[in-house]
């Protein structure tokens, strides 16, 4: 089993080390790339090919792991060449993912997404793949990876990702609200605990955590945002979604960012009243 | 130990009731009221004074459930006649509230909110209070209410309360909006489902809750969370709370109000997109 990366930043790197524990072949192309890429491949131990086009022409599965915005034109440089299976596993909207697939001339196209933290996760990371070759990339389930068909329609596992996306960014950008103005009156802890009489028992942990990650994150939430609410504005007005991309760039732009993520949501406060 | 209400809504009638069984010998005044009003009072069977005066002066814990936009002015007008403890618990703001507890001449105040649902609870239902006399409201738990005192200060009961509004209400903005795009996608079990993995088991379930509970109830809930945008506006430019209340009044205007409450979220989107 030959699996190649375009792209190889953290998602590639950590797969790529879990997949050849597990005995498969991995390889990739650094043409282009900047120094830091092709310290990341180096180090990670992957084979390489000297050009886009041997990778995609022996890959039996083919992975792009690059930057969002590049995604439809790395599809559109090998798309005519790619022999084996392509997965976009880009977080990209649903309509992007199945212009990006077009390019693909065998058709043999999954649209896959990661469901949680890689670095947290390794290699099992959650992975869910829509589209007519899902199945075929489950295989992979065989060495190690951790993922979930959810459909044989390209667009539906990203759209499953941004839409739960869109739900726990907001959930990050309702507490933050709320919590901060409960801080200035000096009522936080009395809000938290009776929001968590009808959330649960672990929704104190989480609420710190949400409140810690969206303001060490602001700007990257932000950005992750934009995705969201163009895929949303497809088909109504997204009030919340375009407020929550609202909140993170007003947080981003208001907080001095923290170098390390703060351990709780008083230093997070203090960061953004300077205090 | 005689307990007095000002206003006879469906709070003030399921709380006598329970008063009442208990021992509690609870008045109220109907003198301009309307006949509904007259007529709840009638079939609670609590006793009646001729004037809102009698009814301050003679009462040891005089409790204000009327509607939000009334709560000043009634405070007002008894303000100077209030002998007990005079308690408001109304939805209003923390700055509304301290306003009103301002014209309570004898300064035995306290901020009371309800944080639940008083049909489906009872005299049970949770009652948060603050204030100078929150204390000795809280005897009333050996009458059978269910009061936690958090803190001493008016503003802080129904403070808690809004802020925690502006959590749940927006939260079910947030989940109508994602599932709704999801359902239009056939992807919104999925949704759910994905979502559920990080939230706890019980998400599905409360989601499904939310999403027809918002439906039928959008014009209610888009006029809560004026007074939520109020409060939050006094200290910061609350985008998600302002985003809450704008979908509800979407929501409000868009759908058909159903009869009877959905049974589930795919009553509500057929309801929505009428067929």
């Amino acid at each position: 089993m030959q699996v190649g990366f375009l792209g190889f930043g953290e998602v590639a790197s950590t797969i790529s080390s879990g997949l050849m524990d597990n005995g498969v072949d991995v390889y990739t192309c650094v043409i282009d790339r900047t120094n830091k890429t092709k310290e990341i491949a180096e180090n990670t131990g992957v084979k390489f090919y000297n050009s886009y086009r041997s990778l995609a022409k022996n890959s039996d599965i083919i992975i792009s792991t690059v930057v969002p915005s590049n995604a439809f034109e790395v599809a559109k440089m090998v798309g005519k060449y790619s022999k084996g299976i392509y997965v976009d596993m880009n977080n990209v909207s649903p309509k992007t993912v199945k212009q990006t697939l077009g390019m693909i001339k065998n058709g043999k196209t999954v649209d896959a997404a990661i469901i949680g933290s890689v670095v947290e996760m390794g290699l099992n990371v959650k992975v869910i793949a829509s589209g007519p070759f899902a199945d075929d990339f489950a295989g992979l389930k065989s060495f190690g990876m951790n993922i979930s068909v959810v459909g044989s329609e390209n667009g539906h596992a990203s759209g499953i990702k941004l839409l739960r996306s869109a739900y726990t960014k907001g959930v990050s950008a309702l507490l933050f609200e709320s919590i901060q103005h409960g801080y200035k009156m000096g009522i936080d802890k009395e809000v938290l605990k009776y929001i968590s009489e009808t959330e649960g028992k672990d929704f104190i942990d989480s609420a710190v955590s949400r409140i810690t990650s969206a303001a060490f994150h602001a700007d990257r939430r932000s950005q992750e945002m934009e995705e969201v609410v163009e895929m949303l504005s497809e088909k109504q007005d997204p009030v919340m979604a375009k407020a929550t991309e609202e909140f993170f760039k007003q947080l981003s732009k208001n907080i001095k960012k923290p170098n390390k993520r703060p351990e709780n949501y008083l230093e997070v406060f203090k960061l953004f009243y300077g205090d």
